[in-house]
């Protein structure tokens, strides 16, 4: 029986100014690193030997990591970081503060944005300067697959390759994996762990920096899911 | 033209305490977290874009990588650790004070375990629970590779298949690498790349959190060196 821990990491400067994140690389502040070394000292307890650890390319969720692997003695473990962690890409939206964007385009509009499974918000232009186009940390992948917006739809799309590929194999070979992600990159992985309908999945929360640890069976089963 | 940067971790527990370390695992001191800080802070004026990250399996150099790299904000890059890039195994002397073992074991013979060339130290027992054969991060190695003492020539003979497989075809493909290591490590290391005699490496010093800059031609040769 393999172990699965799904960490979402802690507050974002963005998070605290109340904005639009997605793939901005903004940094953690001093709450969401606290909360990183509480989630650490948390999953400590457990004793856990974990064999392979992954996370985004975003420094808020590789931080998350860094900071868990040390309170738990394991930052010797081989780390793997993948864009197809990342949040879910917010498209022209990121950047913006919530409110004001509910007050300028409507607030059933940018609620449907949120929290709809399928409904895209309008795209980010790939020749804006921090558009992920411009980014030579994503400069190995095909233009062509890297998001100008996403829905959670299409996240999920993009992180299911990275489970199929990465991380069911390690756990039908019994290794224990660490992932730190994001609130939207972990929602679309437990949907499809979890098999959560569309319809169920708006109410589906992830607290930031509380691990989720799963047991999982050789048919990729969840045998057993706690939250610390 | 490629870029390949070295840098040996900040003050550790066992350099401040006057012990010998080798592959204990120990942490960095506040000093070591602060001239990972600066080494980092130093080659940000560099402004070199690293395509690689390599470090040991040991924390200090893990955490001196993390510090240098979130200070130069490339914390994405791709990080592979090794136990090739190791410190030196300092055998039986591991966790022995120095000033210590001089008085017990007899000056003249510490200094010769300490910097000739090719004189082993005395083995640590492979049933030590200090040993690197009772510690599961090397459980994937041979068992026949994992030392239980080195000098400066069996250093170098397992550091080289590193460079030569991962480190050197990066080059080779003009990637610009970062390695944080060890003393010993890189001073193996180095006398390779510089080609220094077997009768002039036991001067060779190479500084804390001091990044050495290496600009290297398609035929591997160092056509620049620059230390900041």
């Amino acid at each position: 029986m393999a172990k699965l821990v799904l960490i979402r990491h802690g507050q974002s400067e963005y998070n605290l100014s109340n904005r639009f994140t997605g793939w901005r690389d903004v940094d953690l502040t001093e709450q969401g690193v606290n909360e990183a070394h509480i989630a650490g000292q948390n999953l400590k307890h457990e004793g856990i030997n974990f064999d392979y650890a992954y996370t985004s390319v975003l420094k808020r969720a590789i931080k998350t990591l860094h900071i868990v692997l040390e309170e738990i003695d394991q930052l010797w473990l081989p780390e793997y970081k993948s864009w197809r962690l990342n949040e879910r890409h917010y498209g022209d939206l990121q950047g913006q503060n919530k409110a004001e964007a509910a007050k300028e385009l409507g607030e059933k509009r940018v609620h449907q944005w949120r929290r709809s499974y399928d409904v895209l918000p309008p795209k980010l232009d790939p020749n804006d300067p921090q558009s992920a186009h411009q980014d030579r940390r994503y400069k190995n992948i095909d233009p062509n697959f890297i998001p100008d917006t996403e829905n959670l739809k299409v996240t999920l799309e993009r992180v299911l390759p990275f489970w199929t590929d990465e991380i069911a194999p390690k756990l039908l070979n019994d290794k224990n994996v660490i992932v730190t992600a994001h609130g939207n990159s972990l929602r679309a992985l437990t949907k499809y762990l979890e098999e959560i309908s569309d319809e169920d999945i708006p109410s589906l929360e992830i607290g930031t920096g509380k691990p989720i640890i799963y047991e999982i069976d050789h048919s990729l089963n969840i045998v057993n899911k706690k939250k610390i």
